[in-house]
């Protein structure tokens, strides 16, 4: 296939192949090991990543290398982006049920020549008996209906939104509801019975779009500079298609039918939302980062290709503001943050953290988004992995040796976002780091190799399955740090806020959920607030979704929320350099 | 091409060859020459359809004949669909204008990092000077935004259908609406400026569906055969089609853009509407021929492949039960019948004709359809042909000769509706038929030939050029007849409504318009309302159309003469066959 690398072609086949960079050839991620063929000659780029023990073992970049015959290569699984543990649960408060779609069982008389109404009206007819007023058909839920009559024998269900019939079904099909939580990284979705409000199934997913890029902004760019030759249409299309396939999925597992789904509500950072929705990003992806549409929208599903009852809905939770998105309300939401009478600071950490900060004694809330990027996930850390079996989620060290323990007991394969931390934290506490993140090079468990610095995590076995951390690494969970610490103390300062006046600390998502707090602490990821409880509130992102997606009531809160949270743009802060400075050190100062 | 016949061949090359059968072998419309290559041999059908001296010269059936080798074959001019005159015009009284959609002029300020709105907030706080209250945007129109402010620095111009921002155009884009009356034979569509309501464009098309056969019903048919491999979808197709180039004619010929149009009102037959929408149609093809949806409908013309500003509806007329459609309560809104304080007949001629009776003494409007035919549209007639250059279409006998005016003073090539009137009412008054519609063969100038008795109306030159009128002729017209006297005959039974108490009676559409109503009365098509004055109202179902596409009022107005008027089934009614009996018979006689 000449002129497709191994990388692109390896996405055209469905296979995700991990990128941050989007095939750009910086990021070092898609590696493969060529084991049989002709491929092109070794690049630079490749040479910078590699060193030339990988590239006797037949490692190339798949984004560098051409394939000039037939080829067979391996790719280790640390380059594939899939089955990654997902953080499905969130709070397990459920508030009162009341969806935006009602069922009603239908039975209708067939025409007569002395009764020739049209088929909408005989079921308008008697549906007015129960709930009177006008009620008009969606085209889709009209075309449906004719066949709806025959197939069932003239008994059936209908779905009514507001005042529309959205859809018909057979005889006592409750409505279905589907709730998303569209992560950068990570799609969640749950099938829940609206009527009972009970959850019927849920699933998680990778972001195909990782393809594209880890980060949101190397997405934008993919987008961006793709338009015209399908650059957003492809990042538009994958979400599109995984989403149709996890409905899809849920519902054959579930036993249902694709046409009971009356409702779906869906969150995500601005971005994820824009590219979803293919809304123009543009604007998005240059400052002063402006999105196209910040509050909620109600758009039929088959707008966005999804095969559900023919008029359904799907409902967009409102946004703040710049990336503070959808799923950032949704959090707040969950997390009962506008609810609280704490002074709280609400974090959900992520590729995009966002966080907010509650002010209940001004009456204000506050967020902002920082671009922590995808250390914490694994991205930019030579051994860092998702959350896969074998990944290391937890390390202490001792005098002598490190423990640790990895997803599933697996041998290790390399360090998420828990174990990196743990790591750090260790790494600070035995002093083999110091506050600026420098490796003591007098000690001995840290070996200094011409590459560079590095601590040995795990050591492996005939060569394989070492995982180390180096000076780089530490360097790029600095940045990560930095950049959360310094949002942090942006809306502390903007907010007038002193750490000791913070109440409680709120950690959503998943990487929230499994770290270890204390540890997070030591290595100054978290502020240390003397007078603050820490919760760990699971997806709240997700939660919040299903929520929304149960309740109108929780709509309303939502768009409250969006419209009560003020967005703080962090770059444009004069102390910005100077809090990400101090951010980026290790030590419990706030 | 092995198993495609002539006619199909040419429908999929996009050639109007005329069918009203929809090829079925049944209506002799389709014939063609044959100049040169090798063909099928001649079928039965054929051969009671064509005489020998027509095979001799070539003649075939289009739909009965198969090419064997390359072919050169001539399509007469008779059996072309193609270039009819229309009446485009209506009554000329205008209502107050209303439109459903406002346009604002717009300036929005560039985001900065200090005011990092999203765009639509930007749009929408600059609306909420003019026009306060919640606004949302459709999805589409969010979709143009960014490039709407991009290039037309920052001035534009906003669409706004009731809450709904629906697109966005240059500075200084009023915005523009389009009305179409969609008949079975006839499309008919104005472009309308929504502020000033003046008409910018006219155009006339013929109905592309004519491929698929003449009437309702045939079309009906093939749709619910078809179902499965695309009966429908190809009826549905290629109106849309047609709908889509002619909006993009009126368009250009104003020297106006796609995107400023922001509201499209359709009216017409129920078929016409649920084949426009792909709305089931098996349901409406049999006794008792329900429709799917009467009420009235907004859909975006997006989902009907419509190219217009992206969040415009098209508004759909009500129409008021089985095939008496939203065209019909277009008439009568345009006529005034549901205002009028005189007892009013009002009828639409065409190949369904639809019949309203309104008593204002009682309180009362019913509407009946009678399945007339396409005889006074030239359908079922050995010479008749639609309203096009060459059409005869008025007709005077005198003692000796036949004198006779053809649309645009060609040379005769045949009879239009309203020189069929003429003709028949002649010959009925020089007693040449009787009142039972027969050829006195004792009269001189009524030929009887092998084929039949006829009636030469033009002699032509060179054998070419020959018009008649045959007793097989006679039969179709008092078939067609029949059927709209047994309407008005029963209408009047049903409301209790004697000869002599109506006071108006309304005639619309292109043939009533154009027809000399007093040989209508003279042939017994029209009954003689002995204190009525007749009206001929043009194209009224056009004018209604424009009406609501201008005025909110008038499509209130529209429900209300919908959910007002009664329906009357013709087939059920007892008196049915006696009165279809009489009215068939050439007398003045009610």
């Amino acid at each position: 296939m000449p002129g497709t690398s191994i990388l692109e072609a390896a996405w055209m086949a469905g296979i995700r192949l991990s990128s941050a960079c989007g095939g750009k050839e910086t990021c070092s991620r898609c590696r493969v090991v060529i084991l049989d063929g002709d491929t092109s000659p070794v690049k630079a780029n490749e040479l910078k990543a590699l060193d030339e023990k990988d590239l006797n073992r037949g490692y190339r970049l798949a984004c560098c290398t051409y394939a000039l015959s037939n080829l067979n290569f391996e790719i280790p699984e640390k380059s594939l982006a899939g089955d990654v543990r997902l953080q499905l649960d969130g709070l397990t408060e459920t508030s009162a049920l009341d969806p935006s779609v009602e069922s009603f069982e239908i039975q209708v008389q067939p025409p007569t020549l002395e009764d020739p109404r049209a088929d909408i009206d005989r079921v308008i007819g008697w549906l007015n008996q129960k709930k009177p007023g006008a009620l008009y058909p969606d085209l889709g839920a009209a075309r449906q209906l004719s066949s709806a009559i025959l197939r069932n024998n003239r008994v059936f269900t209908a779905y009514i939104r507001s005042r529309e019939i959205i859809g018909f079904a057979p005889q006592g099909s409750p409505p279905l509801g589907v709730a998303i939580d569209l992560g950068t990284t990570k799609i969640a979705a749950w099938l829940m019975d609206l009527v009972t409000g009970k959850e019927l199934g849920a699933l998680g997913e990778l972001n195909p779009q990782v393809q594209y890029g880890d980060d949101v902004m190397t997405r934008l760019r993919y987008a961006i500079n793709g338009s015209g030759t399908g650059g957003g249409g492809k990042l538009t299309g994958s979400v599109r298609d995984i989403i149709r396939e996890m409905i899809s999925r849920l519902v054959e597992g579930a036993g249902r039918a694709l046409g009971e789904i009356a409702d779906i509500c869906i969150v995500g950072n601005t971005a994820m939302t824009h590219l979803l929705l293919d809304l123009p990003v543009r604007q998005l992806g240059f400052s002063p980062y402006v999105p196209s549409v910040a509050r909620s929208l109600d758009i039929k599903a088959r707008e966005l290709a999804l095969d559900v009852s023919p008029g359904a809905c799907v409902h967009l939770l409102p946004g703040i503001g710049g990336f503070v998105g959808a799923d950032h309300v949704a959090m707040i939401l969950a997390a009962g943050i506008d609810l609280t009478e704490r002074i709280t600071i609400g974090l959900d950490i992520g590729t995009n953290t966002e966080i907010v900060i509650k002010r209940p004694d001004k009456d204000l809330m506050m967020s902002t988004s920082c671009p922590s990027g995808p250390a914490f996930e694994g991205g930019h850390v030579t051994d860092g992995i998702r959350a896969v079996k074998g990944a290391i989620e937890t390390v202490r060290l001792t005098r002598d040796s490190v423990e640790y323990r990895t997803i599933g007991d697996a041998p290790a394969i390399g360090l998420c976002g828990s174990g990196i931390i743990d790591a750090v934290a260790e790494l600070y506490k035995w002093g083999l780091i110091n506050e600026r993140g420098r490796f003591k090079r007098c000690e001995r468990r840290v070996l200094t190799k011409e590459s560079g610095t590095e601590f040995t995590v795990a050591e492996g076995k005939d060569g394989k399955g070492r995982v180390v951390i180096t000076q780089k690494d530490i360097d790029h969970i600095q940045l990560a740090k930095g950049a959360i610490r310094a949002g942090i103390a942006a809306l502390m300062e903007k907010t007038e806020t002193a750490p000791e006046m913070v109440e409680e600390v709120v950690l959503a998502g998943a990487f929230g959920s499994y770290i270890n707090i204390a540890n997070a602490v030591e290595m100054g990821l978290l502020p240390w607030f003397a007078n603050a409880r820490y919760r760990q509130a699971g997806n709240a992102a997700g939660l919040g979704a299903r929520m929304a997606l149960l309740s109108r009531k929780e709509r309303i809160r939502a768009q409250q929320i969006a419209d009560r949270t003020g967005y703080l743009e962090l770059t444009t802060r004069k102390s910005f350099k100077r809090l990400f400075a101090e951010g980026m050190m290790f030590s419990k100062k706030v």
